[in-house]
């Protein structure tokens, strides 16, 4: 079958690989859409840990075709998106129920074969059935909208409080719509303009900056979700938090990097930065979500690709008015 | 009668005012035991805002020897201590319950004449009743006791949870107190032998620094709890803090003060950096906490002067053994 | 003035008093709209503790037309609302900062004279000013709605999360509109086809009973909100919350009547109860949600009377039509 | 191997079965020491789901002598301690992170062959590794005081608060010690005064009975927990609890018995009733106290038999001095 496969940093090809087979307790899926994410480009450019030669893709959806020996809780034909992380069950981090942080995390897609290729094969319970009536395609973002659902159980919302996204990218896009599911009034900043049509047809109002946001809520924002991951917005996540409030981290930056943040100013303004990893029992209320329209991924799939064109992708850095390309087969 | 009053940054003294007399709804109080707080020094140095001139002192115990109009929740001769800290109930902040964080917060001893005098006036519901039992002596302890009781409830310590303190100052000796009530396996770090055994006969295990620290726990704590209020150990405090721990920040440092911090490190590990700020609904609890015995006051209370003693003491750097210093009527 | 007062149990009539003044720290407020509540008829049949003569009313809204000694935070002319419950500040309950079991609670309206009556004099605290846009007729709905919020943060309902409302009355149809602010899909359980209409309208499905109720979820409700206060839904509450789930009960069953319920059902399936009693700190963001339009009164006040027709009103049984009635000045 | 079997309902016999061989992904324990727990003799007298013939047997400990295909977790000679509980990881509730209430939850010792056998097999994940220095013996209390800490967790126990356990059990006494832990000022309600005893040593006072803890704290308890698993203690466990507490229900009563309940007391109190099934993710946190010393299981094993005294044991009701009964190999 054709696979997008991470050769070595920096070598990334579509090629000819033997079919993967179902071991006991896993699933073959046909795969029908894999998204690209920020993540892929990090692994090419070995910003990423992971061990090549590996196919790439964690974040998809799909039919299954085979079930290996034990499965019984899915039968050929069901429909599924794929929870790429795959906790140990026996570390010290799963006994407590933190899954995100097993010692023994190993992702679909990074770790081991992922969806950018025809079939993948993974285990059965990381195979979720899709909702009556979620397309295939839609359920491609299950996956980054469970981080950012992740995200919105540590931001705890309430209804009514002002909430300020800081990146317009998928994952800023998304939260900005959960934000607006809590009940937030809710703005984001983003430089592009394509962006901020986007965020203000979800129902947020938009600001360029954090400058612009300052002026806009010279109190602060009860909650800030920082989606950006870079220095800038890192920096002024926790100072555009109002008194009282949290900010909260998704956006990941580079290893060893530094931010040079007041923590008299935390203190007396009782700020809290959190920070939010990764998937842990939220992907099933993600699809579900998605299935019922309270989320939309519509208007944040902004093209779609065959795997031939991956590569090229892969490799270019994606437009001002670009949110999520899939890779649909 | 006599009082401790700052009269302009770097300038206090013990001389004669008029008694002060209370107000409706207030309390009189002849003050037995007032406890002298890194804070008082800050003022004197005028790092910390407040209008000279003015009687400091905001950690009190004392006696009721009159009564403001309207007030019948007390009597002549109850015993009570103070909670200094007096919020207005209008604002964003008190609707919210969020009254440490009141936009028109005035402290006694701060804002208002406090309790380095030989009587003092303030609201009656801000004299709280010592429970049966509980001495003037250790009731003075309550005020930062209930400071560390708010972050500890931020903290959220769970039975057998490791718990790592910074710094073996009064703040950290009754948080190593609070953290072990709270089931906590706990550990102080402190350069002062005098405070390490201190800190022992409280039931923490102790090091000298960050660094014993990191070696006597490779895997981290799950709760830091930074006492200090240097760059040092705020930079320290998150990466202290296990995977999915949590830093709670009490220590005041200067303000514009900045602290370099990784946020991939936070990201990766989810840990949460938090900050507790005052005393918010915790000094019922910290009085009864003193009066069970649960906590104990004794130990830290390393030396007692009299009023005409206070300026020399305060205008000192305290030594290596000195751990909470209390004027004595 | 005219005042529409409580004799005497069972004895309500609209008769000439003495205007109030403010005494220091209060505020006289010209009362524009004022809602009537079941509390108001509970009053009236001698079912809820008060020491008549008083004149009723305690959800209303008006203008400032006088300051009492010492007030500095409000200022003739000041459009506000009226929070009617005012904790002590120095009982246990007070200082554990939970002001709504505050063992000397006075509420305006059942304690104290309220707002049935062209004037009313309180604390200037517990009069909230109107954030910029909001109309004094629906700022008379803050005080239902502010218990409501008080139930919604203890329901803690997540994005997605499925929410029945039993009761179809005023508190029934804030909470289907908080629920489905907070992100739940709701269902509300109401006999009345009248109020089914409004509920609709405001973006819930709905059904007549539990049994209806029970047949559109089989696997049950996240969370259940009972908001009628008789027996069957109390009952029902818990039997009809999915495994794991909650049910929050804030309506007032008469004292000493009891429901049975089966432990068993609720351990296996590790469901909660909880309860949600008046608003505490919930009264600022009430006026928030209704300026914000993110709660909506107008579609819930389905008469308007004058204070003379108040005492007939008061002693028929509202229609199954009727939601909430308002007396306007 | 011998093995104490239950072949129908009211027959439970040792006898002679092959020995259990690891499947893949299993580990094969040779069993140290295996609790007796009253659930056991539920199921003997069919008052508990199961399906006969299997070997009884939940809360054990023992060393791995064999491993099936695939496991490197463990090694042969780890001493480990039976996590009974094997979520299916795929239905909505593991999804969710709510294990204990797995739709296919198996119970090793329930649904399928357990530790009343020289030998079992489970998976490698249920089988946690003994922290350094705990002893199998004491191990084998894990999985009781796993289900308490869960108790313990929804309880959220402040330091300072206080505690009523009601009912002396191993679940009751094992709460005493978690409830301590957690800073708790504790008493216990136990009609036997062996237990009390036992109570005492542990640091906690006791009463008699509901009534005389009533007249000991007539305020209540800030938190109840119902460890008997009776009518009585149900009913009164919200009663007892003080404004604003909450009652956490451990007791499993029979299905279909209902208690009467007064919902208007838990309204006007705030009062909340919750309850704790199982141990999820509580289990390896349960060891380390254990292995600390923090939570003592040595008062509470009453009693050691072989497997051959098991059959007479299990069939007769426990006296009152008993505790936990350990079967020892
Ligand atoms: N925590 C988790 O579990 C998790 C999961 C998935 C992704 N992530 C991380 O979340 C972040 C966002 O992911 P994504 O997929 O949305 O990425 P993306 O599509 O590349 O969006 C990133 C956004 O960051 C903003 N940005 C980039 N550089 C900036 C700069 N110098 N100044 C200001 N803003 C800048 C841009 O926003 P504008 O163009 O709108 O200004 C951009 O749209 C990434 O760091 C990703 O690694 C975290
Ligand atoms: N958040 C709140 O509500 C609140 C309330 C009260 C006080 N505070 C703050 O909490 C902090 C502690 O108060 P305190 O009364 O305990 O003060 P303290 O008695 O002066 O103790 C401060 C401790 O910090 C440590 N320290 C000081 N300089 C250090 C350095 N360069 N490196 C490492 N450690 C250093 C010292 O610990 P060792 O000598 O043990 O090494 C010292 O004992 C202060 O910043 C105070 O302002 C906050
Ligand atoms: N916890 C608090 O802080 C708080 C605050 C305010 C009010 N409350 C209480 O909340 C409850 C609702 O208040 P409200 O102002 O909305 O009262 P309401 O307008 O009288 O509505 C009560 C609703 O309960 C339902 N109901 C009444 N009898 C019923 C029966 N026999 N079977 C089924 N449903 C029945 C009715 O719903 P349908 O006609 O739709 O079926 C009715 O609309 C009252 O008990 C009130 O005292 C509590
Ligand atoms: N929720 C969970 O996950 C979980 C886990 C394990 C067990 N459990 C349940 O927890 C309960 C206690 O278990 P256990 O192992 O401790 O059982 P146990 O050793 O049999 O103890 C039960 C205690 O309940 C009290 N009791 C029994 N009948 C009573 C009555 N009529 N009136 C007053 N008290 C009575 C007795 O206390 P005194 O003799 O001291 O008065 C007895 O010691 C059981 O229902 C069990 O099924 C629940
Ligand atoms: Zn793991
Ligand atoms: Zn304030
Ligand atoms: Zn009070
Ligand atoms: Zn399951």
């Amino acid at each position: 079958m054709r696979a997008g496969r991470l050769l070595s940093v920096g070598r990334f090809a579509v090629l000819d690989t033997p079919e993967p087979e179902p071991e006991p307790g896993e699933v073959l899926v046909r795969v029908a859409h894999a998204g690209i994410c920020g993540t892929d480009r990090h692994l090419l450019k070995g910003e990423f840990p992971c061990r090549p030669p590996v196919t790439l893709g964690h974040e998809f959806s799909g039919e299954v075709v085979a079930l290996g020996e034990g499965v019984s809780s899915h039968a050929i034909g069901d429909r599924v998106a794929c929870d790429p992380n795959i906790a140990c069950g026996g570390c010290a981090a799963c006994l407590m129920g933190r899954v995100n942080l097993c010692e023994r995390l190993v992702a679909v897609g990074v770790g081991r074969d992922g969806g950018f290729g025809e079939l993948c094969a993974f285990p059965a319970h990381r195979a979720l059935h899709l909702p009556a009536g979620l397309s295939l395609r839609d359920a491609a973002l299950a996956e980054p909208l469970a981080c950012c659902l992740h995200a919105i159980d540590i931001a705890a919302i309430q209804p009514g409080e002002r909430v300020l996204v800081l990146g317009g990218g998928v994952i800023g896009l998304l939260c900005v719509q959960l934000a607006r599911l809590a009940g937030g009034e809710v703005m984001l900043a983003t430089r592009s303009p394509h962006r901020r049509r986007i965020a203000e047809d979800l129902g947020a109002e938009t600001v360029a900056d954090a400058a612009e946001a300052r002026a806009a809520w010279p109190k602060g924002a009860d909650c800030v979700l920082e989606c950006a991951g870079v220095a800038e917005t890192a920096r002024e996540a926790p100072r555009l938090a109002a008194r009282g409030g949290r900010a909260v981290i998704l956006g990941v930056m580079p290893a060893g990097e530094t931010v040079s943040w007041e923590p008299f100013d935390w203190l007396f303004r009782e700020v809290s930065l959190r920070t939010a990893f990764l998937n842990p029992f939220t992907q099933g209320r993600a699809l579900a979500l998605l299935a019922s329209g309270a989320v939309r991924a519509g208007p944040l799939v902004t093209r779609e690709i065959g795997l031939d064109e991956l590569p090229a992708v892969l490799s270019e850095v994606p437009g001002p008015s670009e949110v999520k390309v899939l890779v649909t087969a």
